[in-house]
């Protein structure tokens, strides 16, 4: 069964990250949650990415500032990381956008936009549809429901204006 | 067989899609390379995104300045689409990467770094390599040389000093 | 008679976009304002943008983040677009401006002011009015009245110093 | 017979705006040209822009750094202005672009990209083009043109990887 | 006696100018404070940069977003023009900053800080004080208070960490 | 007979100051021309601004980087200083403007564009003009003078074209 | 005894030298925290920074906007100087770090992340500790605590998604 | 006898760290330079930073783009640790710069200049000399001679203008 970890900097992430996990959750996927530190706890963040604590499909990694915990987790692993940069009190997001995306070459990061969470943990589902007909069809199914309601918020505008 | 659509908005895009495309070869995956723009060529875009000139399991997707590409091929298809900036003559990037990166919520686009060609190209594979062991074993095996070419990078390193 | 479509990308850019209905109802122009997604209803843009809706003279597309919905507008259309980005939560409108504003050579998107609805709206009229003397003289006696405001601010203005 | 000035803040511009110049020719449409400082030469920028040395459609201005020029013309107008802002040799065209399209509420700009001459040239066409169906005709052509240049730029594309 | 006039695009600038205000009140220069807006009152703007309604030593311009307020009145003047530049809603002071100071050759603006009033005022003194013997020693009698509110805030500081 | 110091931070400025130094020279304007470090000559700097080495009318300080010295003579003195970022080899000029505009209340720094050492002079020229008709004379030739090269510069335009 | 200066350009700094304070005073360490202007008492920062109130083992110097405060202390002295730019209401923090971090050749300023109090306090003690084996031990205690602290933040964690 | 070791990403990274190698060995540091990379041989980067290596008093990591070197080495030791960030070809060094400076609380980064690699040296030699004399008297007289050199560039700069 496909295995995500989902991985923040900070507990102070956790609202960001949410929208992930929910997601990732409601198309039935196995999804580990961790609060683990590159800089703080970093031989945790290694045993988590280089296999040790279970063997996961893809990993999203959240954090903020000189947001270093996606490229750390893509050190010790090949399988794809999603970057999902948060924006904290200073610098409006940029910084950790930029530490977060701008990873040298042979070591991608996947980065998503600056607190997309819901975007992070689509995208994993993404990866995990390549080989999953029954995933591509429910994502088909769940971008058709956004189609709708996007159509549906036409409904009574003409009076909001 | 593995399938990957690298696309890019001009041909004056080429010098940064190769290296994408080259890793890709090397790795004995099928890639199909077009030139197509999201605002010149809008159906052609859609054509290929939807699926009707074959069925991708990634796309790249490389532009520069108001880089619309990547977000364009996404809104046609739920596969995975890897957003490539590419520098242009003004904003140093910064335009490239926030148009690619900064989706709205339920259409991802995965980001690589500004002109990260190589880097396309890998995460490509790692998310093919999902459901193929032997991808994976490649990739390990690719990562491991680049580890060791850092190595080797020291060999009369405090000559040159 | 004149004909603009006012496109928003979310509901949520309504605000954003009422100055510009607005402005044009008063002058009165045919306004249809409607909420259409570049990622996530393509199809319905690329359906408006072509004219299948309808015969638009200008169209005026709001949106945020990588603001991609004036450009897709603009690559199914050859007449006049205009672009209004809005500020989201992050990166303080840099990334809905440039993602507007920095379009490939061939397809222009007029672009206005962050959040500038009301001036989307004006940009609007001034081109209708290209062969239309009577919104001409509108549009004068206007711009006549807004100076007359910024004189009459200085009413008392000594008191409150 | 529609009728467009070209003005540009300095001659050092004008290799920034010649590709509006000869688009606009191209099309059959007669265009003014005039080195002209909103800075310099204020009242000469006013006389042009308030009618007294002819009668424009639309006006085209490009500048660099502080690029005040297409806001100048906008205070004595009513008709629509077209910025085209120039990068120059700091701040990578950021300058020119805030200066030029952050306008106030009230007197609007439609700013192309940095350096996006063609751009400012097509969008005075496309804005010449609400009444003249023979210039919409003549649009819809170019762009098609553009666009079998883009699907031409493919022959012989896998040579070159 | 020596005149200043205090210029503000728009009311909403009121509180942005005041310390100027105050601080050329408090040193016995003559002010005069005027709202009046580069784009919507370009005459109102041009007769008091030229001196048709008085002769002033030192002009202040406040103004926001793309703020040609300053630039504009340097243009029909050469008397000093200290540009103030004004935060609005959306780029944090940037493009006021940008649009204010970045002027081209042959024309400066003497740009103080993002909502730097009190500076403006003081700056406008110092220029005044070149002549003047008496608003020399005053401002450094300023200065001097200002050191010794530096220092006096000193006291008791212990007590609060 | 007024007096000008103007100050670089380092002789790698001469480029920069050049312009300032020669526009003074030209206006008959006493000039002295010095090398003083913020940061490595700070006693020099201090001496300078104090008035230990002459008594100066106005200060020109030109710096790179974190561009202290305009606002490091600021400290010391208060008479005007102008400020004049200089671009160096990386961040295209934005650390030294934010680090010579933003100055605290209180202590101004008069801040041209970056790399405008032609501003700087004429800056500080209509400084002095203050109190002296006739260099205000002077500068209202100039200025004319440069609106007539604007002028001159559309002779011969169209054949460029 | 080791022995820090903690230096602010303002008293509303004191906020975000509190978390620096409080470290080092945790560890022992001798801490004389003060209010000092670069620009408003710059001769008292030449004095503390010159050894003339007491011999300080490293400074750190707290400033926003064009925070010159460490730079300024830097130029006096040959010890560390830690900076710790402060956000200020413009520019999020950006003036601030540029002005301090990027300083020229030969006189360096050891800077921490925007409002980064606590990290401030943490590097002094880190200089401290290069010939201190107990203050060693004592970061590495408190470093180990801060991971059990991230650890510990896991507890409960799946309860709260 | 003191020891430092000095760490670069990536070979091409030599140019930036030479100067910081220099002015260590000029003043007697033990100094070992490695290349070693946190993302390609992250374990290398943690066997030095944990000590496994040798014991180093001081830690200077010089990186571009998404710059985790610093930080990497951060997470494994409390021994101080400078950040060298390194422009690369995009985005003109501010990524680096913030993803070195902009670190979470509890693990600082002492970050200098954007290819600031002199000050790196430096600022290293400050840390060691605060238990050591004969550095403290060393460093002043290489500040002395940097003064010295300043105020000589004054010569002979007269007939250069």
């Amino acid at each position: 069964m496909a295995n995500v970890l989902v991985a923040m900097g900070s507990k102070s992430d956790l609202d960001a990250v949410k929208p992930a996990v929910q997601i990732l959750k409601t198309f039935g996927v196995d999804v580990t949650v961790k609060v683990m530190s590159a800089h703080r706890t970093p031989d945790v963040v290694r045993d988590y990415a280089s296999g040790k604590n279970g063997d996961f499909d893809v990993f999203i990694a959240a954090a903020g500032k000189a947001a270093h915990l996606a490229g750390f987790i893509a050190a010790f692993t090949t399988r794809p990381v999603i970057g999902l940069p948060v924006k904290s009190s200073t610098m409006d997001g940029l910084d950790s956008l930029l530490s977060t995306v701008q990873m040298p070459s042979g070591v991608p990061v996947a980065t998503v936009a600056i607190n997309g969470g819901l975007n992070a943990g689509i995208l994993a589902l993404q990866m995990l549809a390549i080989g999953d007909d029954k995933l591509k069809a429910a994502l088909k199914e769940y971008r058709a429901k956004a189609a709708q309601d996007v159509i549906n918020s036409n409904i009574n505008l003409s009076e909001e204006i």
